[in-house]
């Protein structure tokens, strides 16, 4: 497979669809999700991390939100990964990543994740390339063990916007007093290491055992369509079925 | 370095040995370990694992009682796996675990650990061998990460006592009312399954990245004082001391 380089991926829906549509069949996705996630919480046979990456304003909440909506909140839970605290930077990088990791019947959405802990670290260079290597292969070594040992599926995605709509949304994050609460000055701050941000998440990307989905995310509409069609596709290959008194005897 | 063949070690003290100098001998060694504990914890640079692994009536209780004995609570905490609850079923194998990894500045006894679960598991069959060697390869990138990523230094021992000894202590369980709260009459039967588990051990202790100690345990007081010494050596190398207003500015 070759490297990704993420500068030569589109971050634009495609021209061709209609949004009316498109938004249309997101809710069919969405409802469709919202079933199988029903079936895999009764069978407790199975467990799905759904982890979101991108930069400031790219829709991770957005799609937490949108592509799970229908979602019980009995069968899934998301956690959105903050600056560490005291006990937790007390620990290897994993500890806290690790705790939250989903029982089976249960699917868990990571708002940011452990790859913080390559991205924002290299970025500003708090972590030197050796470490940032070692956790690299640690993190593939986590992923391999809820993969093998917890039957946890896995969905990377990485919400491809472009720094030009970034800077845009996060300009309406300040001047929109609905969407102040998001607004950080810090943001545009690390705006500016952009390349730097690019440079790293293509280390992560293109170093991941398990494969991650790059998703246009400049259009929210496009983003949470695409992120729904693959979790649907992914989750229907489970084949979980609510157990009968037959399966249970 | 060769392979480990657990039958063809001593699992006797010397006989050179005079057991009341080797017990003034490791009351010192103990004292040791209690003030250099005192130092980890201030430092809080530092984090120490000592996992303590054997057969029934190995000693393992008796070494983390009587080694760590000077060590303060605040310091240093143990835990004791026992089978896992349902929660803990419903995770991987290491999700209990490393909840339990020690923090900076604080040391911790593991009572059996993580390696139960490709011993007993591969002794009774619960696991295949596939699954028996994914968690192999998942303990030492564990091991690894706590290692690099938190400071911790892993001292690992097994506590390598002869089956005949095994049986008499399991009897004296059985017959003495002081002893009785430990005697478990499934440790009859699992002792019958020695070999299998001496295998399973000689497998665990030949396919790990750090090291194990083997400590011969038919004697209690050579035992003590055999992981004492190692216990005491290790910590030495940490070097840690107790910071200073200088340090703390």
């Amino acid at each position: 497979m070759g490297k990704i380089k993420l500068s030569k991926i589109d971050t634009d829906a495609p021209e061709s669809l209609k949004k009316d549509e498109i938004k249309d069949k997101t809710k069919e996705l969405v409802a469709g999700i919202g079933q199988i996630c029903k079936s895999i919480y009764a069978e407790k046979k199975h467990s799905v991390l759904i982890v979101l990456q991108g930069m400031d304003a790219s829709g991770k909440d957005g799609v937490a939100q949108n592509v799970f909506a229908e979602c019980s909140a009995l069968a899934i839970d998301a956690c959105s990964f903050k600056k560490p605290t005291e006990e937790e930077f007390a620990h290897d990088f994993l500890w806290r990543v690790h705790k939250l990791a989903p029982a089976k019947g249960n699917m868990k959405i990571f708002i940011r994740s452990h790859y913080e802990d390559i991205l924002i670290q290299s970025v500003h260079q708090w972590i030197d390339k050796d470490r940032a290597a070692k956790r690299m292969n640690a993190i593939n070594a986590f992923e391999e063990l809820l993969q093998f040992d917890n039957n946890t599926t896995i969905l990377k995605f990485y919400l491809h916007i472009s720094h030009s709509k970034q800077l845009e949304k996060l300009k309406e994050r300040r001047d929109n007093p609905q969407k102040q609460w998001k607004f950080n000055e810090q943001d545009f701050e690390e705006s500016k290491l952009w390349d730097e941000y690019m440079e790293c998440y293509e280390y992560a990307i293109n170093n991941s055992t398990i494969p991650w989905h790059i998703i246009p995310a400049d259009q929210n509409w496009f983003r949470d369509y695409s992120v729904a069609q693959i979790v649907l596709e992914t989750l229907k290959k489970l084949k979980s079925k609510f157990p009968t008194l037959n399966d249970l005897e």
